[in-house]
């Protein structure tokens, strides 16, 4: 099978204010909003924004039902079954982390050595963890 | 903010077995494992799969609790807040999905017509969503 068979796109994320967290991965992670509307068959307004090569995409479920409790803690997440996480490879995670707690942003913890890397991750305005691990580190 | 400040690195996983997810994931998706150890400290089991430029990063916990029903269906997973799937461009999607069918894949629906593009969602053998979204459809 072809190395390049399957590119990563997007990554669902299901949220609890859309406008709110438009305006959270707009400021706090620089995407870049590409549309935001209704789609009656889903019962969701969904957006997707951009995020360099690759997008997030938001549903806000007209009913929507909060994040389960444990999904915002890293270490218990996973022991639910289930998809848990996007992580991103970042230049500089000291910096990065250093300017989003600046900015307000959620830091669950980091930057630690993790198996010989430095990473950490944060929560969105819904909750939703993100990882960051440095490249090279 | 760069472009290309944030690489897609992985997607984290929760599995009920790693041994069958570590062949699922090798056998239907043509990835590599790259290793597979115990961490004590995340009470998991641990591995680390190459697909394509991407990883897929695999969890079991000793004490994994299951994928709660909702997660299996696409429309049923976005009403509740979180992290929801990732979708990756395939060059082919009908090829992709006949193939994945006659392999044994539980393939949820697809290839459908979706906002202009043809997409589908597979589950892995945990029952995890998958999207394919097929480039220029």
């Amino acid at each position: 099978m072809s190395k390049s068979l399957f590119k990563p796109l997007h990554c669902g994320i299901s949220v609890a204010n859309m406008q709110e967290s438009i305006a959270w991965y707009t400021k706090m992670l620089g995407c870049e909003l590409l549309w935001c509307k209704k789609i009656d068959m889903l019962n969701c307004e969904v957006a997707f924004l951009r995020m360099g090569d690759f997008e997030i995409e938001l549903f806000r479920h007209h009913n929507t039902l909060p994040l389960p409790p444990d999904r915002r803690e890293p270490n218990k997440d996973i022991q639910t079954q289930g998809i848990k996480h996007v992580c991103y490879a970042v230049e500089d995670i000291t910096t990065l982390l250093t300017d989003l707690r600046a900015k307000g942003v959620d830091v669950v913890f980091g930057p630690n050595q993790m198996e010989g890397t430095l990473m950490g991750f944060i929560r969105d305005n819904t909750g939703n963890l993100i990882e960051f691990i440095q490249k090279n580190s």
